[in-house]
Order: structure tokens, then sequence, then C-alpha cells
């Protein structure tokens, strides 16, 4: 049997999901859907995701890849796939793709967006999909400036949580971050090629911080290379992986 | 002591309570707020809810009522309160009324909005409050029409779940149904004097299917008093409790 190669894009809401990646006796993202799959094609499926998003981390945009022996069309596994999943899991697209195409070694960059809600008003409706910061004057000229000093090719060691691996290769490169005000919405747009672990979230946190009056200097907590330097990541509930690029 | 009455406006998601109204053994909007009200004044507390909205359903301006002999200021009670609550409730408002105010019995009217999500799809972040209908055709402007037919004083029987209970005088008044496309989200806000039960679910179904190109005689169905005659409720995600009018 001829072998194909499906690559999906997904969202998902990550509240009820130990993140992305199986574990054992965990729900998670990657084996909920890896379960369907198994059933829906009938042999064991392999997904792999772009993005391991941690427990609370949701998408918009994660993609994967999977091999498989049927032949069942595109449309068809779209359509029953979706029927089987939960709620919080919606398949976006389903499209076959070169053999040798793989989500996570072949992504050029990834989109991330952090939302932050500035109100005394507690959101009860999203208060699983943004981080409530309460009624805090933020200066946003402050943040759009640190923002300028994290673009670019760094060092990271100060923004990952993982900052203990002194194995691993430190430097990333951050293409943008834009930071739009829509009160009570402050939205944090990261574009870059790759990230270190919670980097993301350690960024957001440090310009935050900025934003509420505290003088972190970007250049000097780069050069670091402490994680103690940055201020502390942000919650997960507020973080969404929008795209990823190819 | 001098007892003080309080009224609250409460914003809730109801997708992890059993409904507004306190029962046994079942966590609820009332008993988790009424718990939470004892501990800070110190003796126990009885809330009276404009609206016993059902399992799932949300307010974003529920109002209640309690009586009490501390002196504590409003202020200060509105603060401990929502320190105490759970994430998916929140105290809008606290203040001090008149003896005589029962936050049921003086209601003028309420509004109650109705919320569909009309495409492909899913909305993964909003699945708990709304309610996600697929990709459909929608006809507008029957809807609007026989929106018109359901607006004035009648007998509801047909549009409630309690058809069965014959004492009950089943005579409502409804004000203004206005449904509001911005897709795609289709919105049904439902202003009326009071309500039978599920009443709204039962009327925004109704005025759904006639939207989906089903062919319903909203005279006829009211004549009937049955609830056979009507379309069936639409699920309790989709509703929200916006305003308590006095």
């Amino acid at each position: 049997m001829e072998t194909r190669n499906i690559k999906l894009v997904i969202a998902y809401k990550g509240t009820h999901y130990h993140g992305w990646q199986i574990q054992k006796d965990k729900i998670t993202v990657q084996g909920e859907i890896q379960k369907h799959l198994s059933v829906l094609l009938n042999h064991g499926v392999v997904l792999f995701g772009a993005s391991r998003t941690d427990a609370g981390v949701h998408a918009l945009g994660q993609t994967g890849n999977f091999h498989t022996t049927s032949q069942k069309e595109t449309e068809v596994i779209h359509h029953a796939l979706n029927k089987r999943l939960p709620v919080d899991i919606y398949i976006k697209k389903v499209q076959e793709v070169p053999l040798d195409f793989h989500a996570r070694k072949n992504a050029q960059g990834k989109h991330y967006q952090y939302r932050i809600w500035i109100s005394k008003e507690k959101p009860v409706f999203e208060s699983e999909t943004i981080y409530w910061l309460g009624d805090k004057k933020i200066d946003l000229e402050s943040m759009i400036t640190a923002a300028r000093q994290i673009e670019g090719t760094h060092d990271f060691t100060s923004f990952a949580s993982n900052a203990g691996r002194k194995d691993e290769n430190k430097i990333r490169t951050i293409d943008t971050i834009a930071i739009t005000e829509r009160y009570p919405l402050l939205v944090i747009d990261v574009t870059g090629v790759s990230f270190l672990y919670k980097m993301v979230r350690g960024i957001c946190g440090t310009l935050l911080e900025i934003g509420r009056g505290k003088s972190l200097d970007i250049p000097a907590i780069l050069k670091d290379r402490a994680r103690g330097s940055a201020a502390r990541n942000l919650p997960p509930q507020g973080l969404t992986l929008m795209k990823v690029f190819y």
C-alpha cells in the first residue's frame, strides 16, 4: 500500500488538556487526535506537531503531519475526524503533502499571540482564554521600546524556563513583536523562527512589567543569560499559537 | 442590630454550575455566592435572585438581594466577595437598597440574549458560551417577520417547557425581539416583562427553524397552546441573562 503524508491545521482550547504532547495516563491534544485518527484509518497513527504547546495554552493554527496507508480522500478524513473530536478541538484543514514534509522540522517560523485583559471587571466568559490583569495603568510606549530591543537575534537564556540546559544553543531570532491596545484588551503578537521553552511567556511577562512601570533594561537582561534577570512568565491561558509558517 | 438590604448585579459563566438555584449536593451559582457571603458577614445569608437560570445558561446582568445585620460598607463587601468567588462568577455592583426591595418580585422586565455561531469552523474558544450551528443558510427576513408576531401579549404555553402545569397563568408580554447578524454571529435579543420556563430557548429554537426554511405559522402555534407545535429549545450555552429592569 502506498504511504501518504497528510498535513493538518488544528485549533484547540488547551484548558482541559495536559498540553499538546502525548503522555501516559494524561489527556493531551496530540493523544486525542491520534486516537481518533487511528480508529478512523484502521492503523496506529503518529502525529508530528509543529509546537509542543504547554498545558492551558491554545492554538488557532497549530500544524501536524502523519503518515497513512489509507487511501481515504482528505475531505473524508477531515469531515470524519471533526465529527469525532471533542468540542474544544477542531481541524481547520487537511491536505496531502510531499512524503518528506515534517510539521516541526520544516517550520520556517511561528506566530504566537498573548492576550491580556486590563479592566476591573473580571471576564467571566473568557477566563480560560485571556489573562485578566485587573485595572492597571499601562505605559504602552515603554513596552514598545522594550519590544524593539528584544527583536532580532540574541541569546535568549534569560527568557527560557529551561535555562539550566547548558547543552542547548540558546540563540534565537525574533522577527517582530507587535503590541496593540484594543481596550480593555492588550495584545502582544510575537513572530519568530523558533522559540526556547516558555520563552514567549517570559518575554510577555517582562514586557508587561515594563508597561507597569518597572525599570528593566532589556540589553542587560539579554547579556546576563540568567532566568532571574527577566520578569516572571505570564500564565498559560493568555497564549495562543496562531500560525506556523512554511 | 439594624437590618440592611443589599442588591447585587452578578455576571457568571453557567457552564460549571447546576443553574442558579441552590440544590442539595449540587454546585449552583446561588449556593456559591451565599456560601461566601455567609462567611464574609458571619451569619447565614439568603440571596434572592431575579431569574432562576438553568444549568449552562450564563448571566452578565443577573440581580439578587439579601438582608444582613452586618454594618460592613458596600465597597468592602464588594471587594471581599469578588476576592473569594471563583473565576467564573463576578459581582459587578453592590448597592444598599430600601428594605422592601426584592430582586425577583420588583423586576419590571428582563433582557436575554441568545448567540448562534453560523460557520463551518467550530469556535473552540467559545464552545461553552455560544451555540454552534455550522455552516447553514439563514433567511433573516423570515425570522424578523416571525419575531414581530411573537412580540406582544400572548398565551405562551406552546413555548414553555412546563406546559403541563395547568394551574399557571401562561400569558406573558414580550416587548421586543431584535435579530442582528454580525457574521458569523447571529444574535437574538429578547426583552419582556417575565418569562415561562425555558420560554426564551423555545422562542429562539422556533425562530431559527423558520430562518432555516421551515414553514411555521406563529399565530397558529400560539393558538395551539401545545408545546409540540413550536420547534425544540435551543441548548443552554447560547443563552445569557443580560439585564434585569426595575
